[in-house]
């Protein structure tokens, strides 16, 4: 196959995902009609027609890999991208980082208000628990409260809160780049290297390589936020870009400047695809999206 | 035995739970050195030295009438304070009810910041499900499973934070009876629910009979808080009093009047006898719960 073919069979590949995970969310979120209307509404507002969908490219690649079920695959990505809706909701709250605009359009406390928000957050929160908990999901009890687990540890205080939570503490404050990867490991990364995990986890385990390759893209994925943030406009991220600068926040950028975080972030892809070797053609679809994460420019 | 006996019996009972539930909650909340300190610090803040406990009483008289491993219901309590202290932190926030004041001292958000607050309940609400997907919980992983929807519909959408929407979306509404116990039946009754089927499915399964003993303990826990909001004291609550008049919320109180609302707990306790008929002494506790709850004064 020439690159173009590849290419555009990996576009093609992308858009059946998007397109498949964007009815199973539409699914699983509570009718627009259903009572509570208004929180069902804002729920299906903050959730659907939402982003690169990077998360569950990620769950399905790696799940294809170890030959999971596509319908269990589903599931497992929409709790994963209900989980990461519901950190947006509340990260974009006048009480973090104030943030109107987020996917092109006005944020859920914009469109709403900030107590719809609130309960927004919290609700798409248990949602993606209770979906990970439904009993067609797995063939295996043990293995299905493995992946509870997982998403627990990836998204709580030692995980992706913990990571929020890290980024507030240390605003203002100097830090190593040990200490910026402690923190973004957990803000952005950990829930990645879930989406793979959890993946590889639908076919009945996940290899220590998955693993390692779950970790670099996931910071990966960071390096090149901090980077667009600086060089892209607000129109192409369809959020508000500059204002880690604005804010005093750590970024990649303000810790190494722009050329050696690229540098960086060439570094994790070409490590991430190092964590492949031992699988041939079938681990293709990982390494094309380890290429997108560091390759986009949005 | 003679009436207070019995009394002082009951509150030595409660006195052992709470406390086995409070040095529960104190090994399974990250430690307060652990990094992100203050997020950590926040949710001990938020958890420990809180409350009656009901929840957790309700959870240990249903297992030790079913017979359950005390060291299971340890594990289901904690899960269940933590839902019910993320919840009390997001509605305390300004956005929400706006009450700088809890269980005796200032809520999260004055003594930390709000959007600690925020973190606090988010991962609060991750821990509940990571505790409750942990291996030694449950002898079968498919009752554990259940047990990890059960909380994630008493809590979501279509639950607790359901109710807390209707709420909102219904103050400076007229709402009939039914209306109100739809409402409250998610925003508190879910939760109580909650903890009394999950204590019985620590033994492998939960009776029809103890399912609705939780559904109508859990409304009367409701429609006394509200008859308490209107007659006890800021200082007796450890909260804001009188707040629901003055926010024009929909109460038990506001569609009946004090004395038919006294009347209507009163119904409710006695049906939570009746429920419990089948069962001789062995579910003393739960009756005496049912006393407790709708007799208390604060």
């Amino acid at each position: 196959m020439t690159a173009s073919a590849t290419d555009s069979d990996f576009a093609a590949w992308m858009g059946t995902i998007q397109t498949r995970v964007e009815s199973a969310l539409a699914r699983s979120l509570p009718g627009p009609q259903q009572v509570p209307v208004r929180l069902h509404q804002a729920m299906r507002y903050a959730t659907l027609e939402g982003g690169k969908r990077v998360r569950s490219l990620l769950t399905f690649a790696a799940g294809e890999l170890t030959g999971a079920d596509p319908a269990r695959l589903e599931d497992v990505a929409c709790a994963v991208e209900m989980i990461h809706a519901y950190s947006l909701v509340h990260d974009d709250m006048p009480c973090m980082d104030d943030d109107r605009l987020r996917r092109g359009k006005p944020s859920v406390h914009v469109e709403y208000d900030e107590a719809t928000a609130l309960l927004v957050g919290d609700a798409l929160q248990t949602l993606a628990f209770q979906l990970l908990a439904e009993p067609a999901l797995a063939n295996d009890a043990a293995v299905q409260l493995e992946m509870l687990r997982t998403l627990a540890v990836a998204s709580g205080s030692r995980g992706m809160a913990g990571g929020q939570a890290i980024d507030r503490e240390a605003t203002g404050k100097t830090l190593s780049q040990a200490e910026l990867e402690f923190m973004h490991v957990r803000k952005t990364g950990a829930l990645i290297g879930a989406a793979v995990k959890l993946g590889a986890l639908c076919a009945g385990s996940c290899p220590a390589a998955l693993e390692q390759y779950g970790h670099r893209v996931g910071l990966a994925y960071q390096v090149v936020d901090d980077v667009l943030d600086t060089e892209a406009s607000t129109a192409t991220l369809g959020k508000t870009a500059g204002k880690d600068a604005k804010q005093g926040k750590h970024t990649y950028v303000s810790a190494m400047g722009v050329a050696r975080a690229r540098a960086f972030a060439e570094e994790l892809r070409c490590a991430a695809h190092a964590a492949l070797d031992s699988y041939g053609q079938s681990a293709q679809r990982l390494r094309q999206l380890a290429d997108f994460i560091v390759l986009r420019k949005f």
